[in-house]
């Protein structure tokens, strides 16, 4: 098995297919894990490769790194050819007890690996009733969609060894996730709970005529659903106390806990009507998109949220960049050598990742001079003016580019640059700059840079004349690259070819 | 009064201040209506003034059409000089129903004007016992912060006529917000209903040492809250019973309400033991950032979502666009025709982001281009060439650019980006984009980005014409934009300075 990660590819089983099961398997893979799925229903591989698809489409999109290669996913006929030589156990299956107690004997009678439940509502304890190893298995319990949505409950009993769940955390975080610890098991984790108080009481209101889904669903997501997606609930109100914080807060909006603002104290009658009038409410309201239609908006939605979170270094974007720098340290020494390896053709190697491309597939126009930055970059290192020679309060700055865009590039596509130097005196350096991308019939130039520098002192922030070392460097290349063929296009203003009609305005 | 805002300018008076009062006030000023503002703290014009200048920095970088010329604000020692002459009172003292009918009775012994009250818990019918003229007061609650989330629940009585309730819609979307009719009147509301229960079982769940604050906000903000930020609840669950759609969630689902879930029969103790537990614990989650930070961070979050469902024009983003188009229309038809004009349209405002610096704090090179081509998106979108057009297989590809780097940008730096079209025919389109900081001295023109685009059938990957539509509005906007002085540096190539030794060399 070729691939980035180090170490033998780890397998996970999904026993029970479905969105969550689903979720789960998409995640592991595009992780690099191989998945086995079992899951009786004959529609199962096709619903799996439904979200699959989906989860290709969006996770690839948050990686700055680049993911590792993908796993290799079965779908196997019995629980015991999924979880035979599996590294984590996965069960999403039917929320009833005695189904889950079935499944979960089964999984343990061919494998010891450890077994993360889906539940949204079982306890630890309740799953672990009878297994032949109630300590490997536990909650971790994920959100849909699981492919994007880096929250996973795990929620040990005492029966739990605080290794093993320490175990599953990194297991958790290596395929991007953020794993919670709850500290006690309770019916529902945290999430549901939550998530069912809100339920209940939006029941009440369609119930008695208040509002209609829709309605209620523009609440949400005009007011304080915007403001979850990046801060929770207390540190949303800390800030609602102003300067006097949470204390403050708590003295303003205590009381209102003994009004009778809510009918919680009891569920809603949950009969044929109540449910009639949801769904045709709802038909109402969304029933012009398909589900497909609106998963895809959902994710397109999602991944702009974490990308912009991301940027921020803030919340669920927190969660991506760490998960960057984990796949970024497991790279081996030498591919991360060879990820941008000068050779004495001054050729630099790239890789297009998922962050460099937009969401239907192609490389970002901004991300053309991030490519060429990084071959400027090393070609600097080679001439003696790198980092180091940065902090000693000297750089080159870039003082003008021109960018010919010449063909597309595509994410995974391999990219060569070349630089060359047109030019120099102490102060300036005139640069060319051409990426191509291989291709099964050989290299297709892509895009063309031309760049002039400058040489700066950053902290008196103006030009200087650049260090003898650097200039002696510089001279002994711009004499070699002298005799390659001056690029046609150097020199070329936009908009040299067939004039336009505004063009002729004179200026 | 100059202005876009066809009409005379319109007064709002605000009766109590704070966080809600000074939203607000922000609101209304930033749409053009002159604000007084009465509250007896004598901190208040600090305060309001804290929550304007939040504002200021944020609500202006939505607005694709340009917000109107900011109204006059003033400070009153009185109810009655704040309601005289005011087309619209908003009421945001205390919970107190002693004081907000004493208010109540003070501005409507002055003002004939509809009276929005903020409360969060009374129902119109309560605030109206006792009134000189009832029916001229009704609830209009908003959500923190008022200046960017766009919901106003408004709640009438039946002593509230229905064209009254019509008018005050129709000023609530004026100032960009979506007045969501609360069908009958119910302590709390709709969203305070759902926000309490939700508040009361994280207070069980803290209460009973299942979970701290912090760890209750990031299931938050991991998992559902980015959901929410999008789509509600019923069309979340629509998705999650899958192609069955609604029913089968419900008949999946409905049976977990009769589980013992959840502890929402009782309210939990409100005890200062408790209160102690979550401030500390709140302290120990978010006290490393001062609340002012907080309000930066969450003001710049929500402005990246906002911005992408405007993208989308999705969930709150219908609501910004549906307000652009307002305010578009709204524009004198001289405006919209003279040249004279300053084109507001043709302005996008962008925020240096940590995602978009180096090392040693500056912008990185390729994000100028980056800064660049969101402009020209937003131009793209204005000319109706935008993500619609894209979808159905066109699109404008840049063929080259010529980029100069003219002055630096760090880190929060506030850009303000400007197109112009330098030529066009049925294929091509040759802009010019100007990118500046604003400075305490004014503004700093950091970039310049000459660009030639080419239309494409995405399809076939060929060029072709742009659709009628788009070549009329590009057309329109051509031959304003030709009245505009060519910007010197156009056609310029790089190295168009002193001749380097380099190119000297033949090629």
């Amino acid at each position: 098995m070729t691939g980035l990660v180090t170490g033998p590819v780890r397998k996970a089983a999904i026993i029970g297919g479905g969105v969550i099961g689903g979720g789960w398997a998409a995640r592991f893979l595009l992780n690099g894990w191989d998945v086995a799925v079992f899951d009786p229903d004959p529609e199962a591989e096709r619903k799996i490769g439904a979200v699959i698809a989906n989860a290709r489409a969006a996770l690839p999109a948050l990686s700055d790194t680049g993911l590792p290669p993908e796993g290799r996913l079965s779908f196997v006929p019995d629980i015991a050819a999924a979880v035979t030589g599996a590294d984590w156990v996965q069960e999403s299956v039917s929320e009833r007890l005695d189904l889950k107690h079935r499944v979960l004997a089964e999984i343990q009678a061919a494998s010891d690996a450890p077994v993360g439940s889906s539940t949204s509502g079982f306890k630890p304890s309740e799953l672990q009733q009878g297994a032949r190893a109630p300590g490997r298995i536990f909650v971790a319990h994920p959100f849909n969609p699981v492919y994007l949505l880096p929250l996973v409950e795990l929620v040990p009993s005492p029966a739990n060894a605080a290794d093993d769940i320490a175990a599953a955390q990194d297991i958790l975080r290596g395929i991007g996730m953020f794993p919670l610890l709850v500290r006690k098991e309770i019916d529902a984790h945290i999430g549901d709970r939550l998530l069912e108080a809100l339920w209940r009481e939006a029941l009440w209101l369609v119930h008695d005529g208040i509002a209609t889904t829709e309605e209620i669903d523009e609440v949400i997501r005009l007011s304080f659903g915007l403001r979850w997606a990046q801060m929770g609930l207390f540190e949303t109100y800390r800030i609602a106390g102003g300067e006097a914080g949470m204390r403050h807060f708590m003295a303003q909006f205590g009381p209102a806990l003994e009004w009778p603002w809510s009918k919680l104290t009891d569920t809603p009658p949950f009969t044929e009507a109540l449910v009639d009038r949801i769904a045709s409410q709802s038909d109402a309201q969304s029933g012009h998109h398909s589900i497909r239609d609106l998963e895809r908006i959902r994710d397109e939605n999602l991944v702009a949220f974490l990308r912009a979170l991301k940027d921020r270094d803030w919340g669920a974007g927190r969660v991506l960049n760490a998960h960057d720098r984990l796949l970024a340290d497991r790279l081996p020494a030498e591919a991360k050598a060879s990820s941008a390896t000068p050779d004495v053709a001054n050729e630099t190697e790239l890789l297009v990742l998922p962050g460099w491309i937009d969401y239907n597939g192609h490389m970002t126009e901004s991300r053309y001079l991030f490519a060429g930055s990084q071959c400027v970059d090393q070609f600097l290192g080679a001439i003696g003016a790198g980092i180091d020679y940065v902090r000693g309060g000297h750089s080159y700055y870039t003082a003008e580019t021109h960018l010919r865009h010449l063909a597309e590039a595509r994410l995974g596509d391999r990219l060569t640059g070349r630089v060359q130097v047109l030019g120099h005196d102490e102060k300036r350096l005139h640069l060319w700059i051409s990426l191509s991308r291989r291709d099964d019939g050989g290299e297709v130039e892509i895009a063309t840079i031309e760049q002039m520098l400058l040489h700066v002192d950053t902290g008196a922030g103006r030009t200087c004349a650049a260090a003898p070392g650097v200039l002696a460097r510089l001279g002994d290349r711009a004499a070699r690259d002298s005799r390659l063929p001056r690029p046609d296009a150097a020199g070329r203003h936009v908009g040299a070819g067939r004039p336009l009609p505004g063009l002729a305005v004179p200026a």
